[in-house]
């Protein structure tokens, strides 16, 4: 039997019938290859803009009706729907025998958060039968359907998660998502242009990247991937098939247990999506901190860092805590809120902030890593303002201003410049 | 019970989202004035057209795979899907209650040619019970679905089908097709300024003047309303609800037992999209007649008027008819093919022709018409190479120069003028 792939390209992949047509080479070349394939898409770059817009103006539902997110999901998964038809023609148009599938054809069966539904089951044996029978599957991405027959979308970059879902359903060897760059970078290659592309990283890894700002794959598709350990390769659709294959072998994103070489730090990541919000002069008596984080869960604000600040007063002591950018107003009106009932002088917004990381799943067997991170940073004269590790990763919080210098400063201090 | 009611927009009344809540109004004011109301749309204008021009740059299928039309359908009905969740959200948000009904979702059954499918079937319990509770339908026009889940598409204009096909399901009062007219006219206003609204016409006559020019109203959807006994009412999509009401009463389009005062004369159409084939010198003898229009039928051209002119010697005759202009070179290549079979000296062919008919299912009951139609013709010197009849229409084929003089002489000459 010969191995299932899926493949799945996004949106700049397939912008225009130019691009569509590589696409098709990429597909047609898989096809010669021996594979037996399935591919999902998404729409064409900048018509689900055009498309969201339109919902926009329709305006939302008076008072007393539903809310019209099922509608929005019927206009914006039209757009995926072209493509797929698209692709499927010009497959045929080169010689390769290709169908396209829509959600509702699959079934790709989801709940009825429209919207951001999640997916509940893929029956895959019509889809399977078809794909094996050398008909490859092209698939509209990012679209699924409720059990009474309405149809859902998955939500912003919900084609990934909608490619590693028929990868699991179709027991495929691998998920290849072609995007518009060639893998995973040890850091941002803008940054430090020593950067190397990761030949293999773990899911955990791939998981800490994306959700530090390393946006190449949707955080809920690594985690679906990892779940049924589904390999995923992340690489360019920019290239032709058979051309310069060192070059186009992406990242395969996989199991811990399958990376043989495990390096201490994989990846320096960042993100200047953070804002520093520090109450002065808190009152330290039990129940404090209790109060604080439990208003800004219960209005949905998620808290990253906290450090606890003490002044020689032992009874002050000033917090400082850290959420993403678009919350911080939020943060801010909450706190002040609860300024009279727990006594402290004043909220401070620092939006000047910026989170560097290293993260590596060799970390778990090694100590003093913290250790050179802290030096290789006080070398460069960078101020640590607060810290947050797990397992695998050590974030630390410091001035925008510094960021650059800090991932240079630290992705050479791991040895992550060298080939 | 209140009365189901079966409205349609076509591309131009759906062009943008302010023409949508115009549209919206429309409805609006029909559910007020206590109707259960369907709501049948067509693609945003020039939409059709984008995603065709894509599946045109894709091109067809290579050698020995499938033709790729169910693909097209499934790239072009995307258009109509768009419209009907944005017309179902901005009725929700006028405080209608609404929802999107695509043609798989109803489900509209078609057969499997895609491109120009013909429905089969239209279950319509669920899309009856959603509608009587009170909620709109607004259902994707142009497209339905074949009994193993495949997407078609009923063909160019096919948007008037689905809502007179809709209207029969749903046992309706009545299919309002809005459109960028305010009715059928007596002749074209473009032509004739006197020429005025025809307040009732029959399925008919309406078939005859759609066939002869009168673009108002696609052919197959008046048969079809004619075989299931469905009131079809033409009426602007340009007005807002409540105002004008004598100016958008449009015309009704119903059995001919309905209407109680029968014309004589009802309207004049006339086309342009004529040719003249004349075969010179054609030896007159048994079965000549045969071969040619034999011919002409195997290879699909629709031959309309005949006339054979007997010459001084009778063994020789001219032969002339008129085929559509699109097929007029097909035709001439078909007769010079047979030139020396059948021994003719020449093939000629005139395309400043246009064929002018007058229109009213009271000519069953009166005679005297033609008369009328030679003699108001002849009074303007204009001359005529062919007529044709059937039990209510008499068409002749005249020089195109005269066209504009002859619709207004016979719009005169039948008192169609008058109010």
């Amino acid at each position: 039997m010969s191995s299932r792939l899926v493949m799945k390209f996004g949106g700049t992949s397939v912008a225009d019938l130019e691009r569509i047509r590589r696409v098709g080479r990429l597909v047609a070349a898989e096809v010669r290859a021996g594979h037996k394939v399935a591919v999902v898409v998404s729409a064409m770059s900048g018509k689900t803009n055009e498309l969201v817009a339109w919902t926009d103006q329709a305006g939302p539902a008076a008072d007393g009706l539903p809310p019209s997110d099922d509608e929005y999901d019927v206009v914006v998964a039209s757009g995926e729907q072209v493509t797929a038809g698209l692709l499927a023609m010009t497959l045929r148009n080169m010689g390769v025998p290709a169908r396209s599938w829509l959600g509702w054809q699959i079934p790709i069966i989801s709940d009825d958060a429209h919207g951001r539904a999640r997916i509940d089951d893929i029956p895959a044996e019509a889809l399977g039968a078809a794909v094996d029978s050398g008909q490859v599957a092209v698939i509209a991405g990012f679209q699924g359907v409720t059990s009474d027959g309405r149809i859902t979308t998955l939500g912003r970059g919900g084609s990934d998660t909608s490619a590693v879902a028929v990868a699991a359903a179709l027991k495929a060897i691998r998920c290849d998502i072609y995007t518009d760059v060639d893998g995973v970078y040890t850091t941002d290659p803008r940054i430090e242009e020593r950067a190397r592309r990761i030949p293999k990283i773990s899911y955990e890894e791939m998981l800490e990247m994306a959700s530090l700002g390393a946006k190449v794959l949707q955080t809920r598709s690594v985690e679906l991937a990892m779940a049924q350990h589904v390999p995923v390769r992340v690489l360019s659709s920019f290239v032709e098939p058979g051309e310069a294959d060192p070059a186009n072998t992406g990242t395969i994103v996989c199991d811990e247990e399958e990376i043989v070489e495990k390096r201490i730090v994989s990846g320096v990541a960042y993100s200047r999506d953070e804002a520093r919000i520090t109450l002065l002069g808190l009152p330290d008596h039990p129940g404090v901190s209790k109060a604080i984080f439990s208003r800004l869960a219960d209005a949905g604000v998620n808290v990253d860092m906290i450090v606890q600040s003490r002044s020689r007063n032992a009874e002050i002591a000033n917090m400082d805590f850290t959420v993403g950018r678009r919350d911080a107003a939020r943060a801010v009106e909450l706190m002040n809120a609860l300024k009279d009932e727990l006594g402290f002088e004043e909220v401070r917004l620092d939006e000047a902030v910026a989170k560097v990381s290293v993260i590596g799943i060799g970390m778990r067997s090694h100590v003093g890593v913290a250790q050179s991170m802290f030096t290789a940073l006080a070398d460069k004269g960078v101020n640590i303002q607060a810290i947050s590790t797990s397992e695998i990763k050590i974030s630390v919080l410091i001035d925008a201003a510094y960021t650059e210098l800090a991932v240079r400063a630290l992705h050479g201090a791991y040895g992550l410049d060298q080939v």
